[in-house]
């Protein structure tokens, strides 16, 4: 820890990702010089987010109890699982209110490289949960980008080995857009799954 | 205040200066998932932050103490005072070794639009220390900005009426630079300021 709290200030900033030692004394001259009681506010909200929110038991994501509340609720359709990776893809699935089933949420992506494996992504709990006996179909609506599809890969791979119905979200060309200025890579897919 | 941890953590995120809601979800997902200890850390930098840090009585920069190491070093040349906007770039100015002599920080910049006026940057505490009978030139290093510019303006006029030595950092064109990509005003600058 460096020897002045404001060093220590803009040490501290700089462990948020994407915040660079010019971005970090910007946060800290702001909050010292013109919101104090936002930084106070802030070290609160911290300290109680990093001793209170765990995991769900049941989908992984963040709660502060045992169970989330989408997992709690009992309007939801437990024969249907959506394998996403972050809660923020989970948000943006929810507010399309076109899935009602349930989830479970990765909380990362296979990413050899970076070192993270199957364990790190609890796909032995996925595994566990789709094989309940209850969950008829999984949804992977993981990212398209390289390794959000590899991820999908190895799930949907072995969840079909243990005798599942395994889905992926459409790939296609995006709502509102022209094709004039969507990548080839989507249209040839586009194209393929015609309907 | 929100009512989950989470929520509220991303809440109080968004109150750092250019940090949206996407970045914010971004920052506690990252914090949560993979640096808990990092959230602690910056929890606390915050609190000792803000509680700790006051201004310097000689020249308003932050300190922990009355006066910064700055103002009490000894091998400071007491004759001269060089004012600047922010913490930032009087760390700028010290990175040259160009300037041995003390600091005034405003903690900001004349700036009528955001309400920002004379007494929200100390101007009397300046004018009163300028005129102590030790300083014998101040040199206005405010940035190079329309409310930069406008401020060292106004500081200029003020203690030229009392007498007192002022000085403008030189404009001309940066070390390194081609003159075709140079913009027009600094080139005319440099021109009138030729030697």
């Amino acid at each position: 820890m460096s020897a002045n709290a404001l060093d220590a200030l803009i040490e501290a900033l700089r462990r948020l990702p994407g915040v660079g030692v010019r971005s970090a004394s910007r946060m800290a001259f702001h909050l010292l010089q013109h919101d104090r009681a936002g930084a106070q506010v802030l070290a609160q909200a911290l300290q109680q987010a990093a001793t209170r929110i765990t995991h769900c038991t049941l989908c992984h994501t963040f709660t502060e109890n045992e169970m989330c509340a989408t997992c709690l609720d009992p309007q939801r359709d437990r024969s249907k699982l959506c394998v996403v990776e972050t809660p923020a893809d989970q948000a943006a699935v929810e507010r399309t209110a076109a899935f009602r089933g349930l989830y479970f949420v990765l909380m990362g992506k296979l990413s050899p490289l970076d070192g993270i494996g199957p364990k790190d992504i609890g796909l032995a709990k996925l595994f566990e949960r789709a094989t309940d006996g209850v969950v008829q179909e999984v949804i992977l609506a993981t990212n398209f980008t390289a390794e959000g599809e590899a991820t999908a890969h190895v799930i949907g791979e072995a969840l079909r080995a243990r005798g599942l119905n395994v889905t992926r979200l459409a790939r296609g060309v995006p709502a509102g857009s022209e094709l004039e200025y969507v990548d080839l890579g989507t249209i040839a897919h586009a194209m393929v799954d015609r309907r």
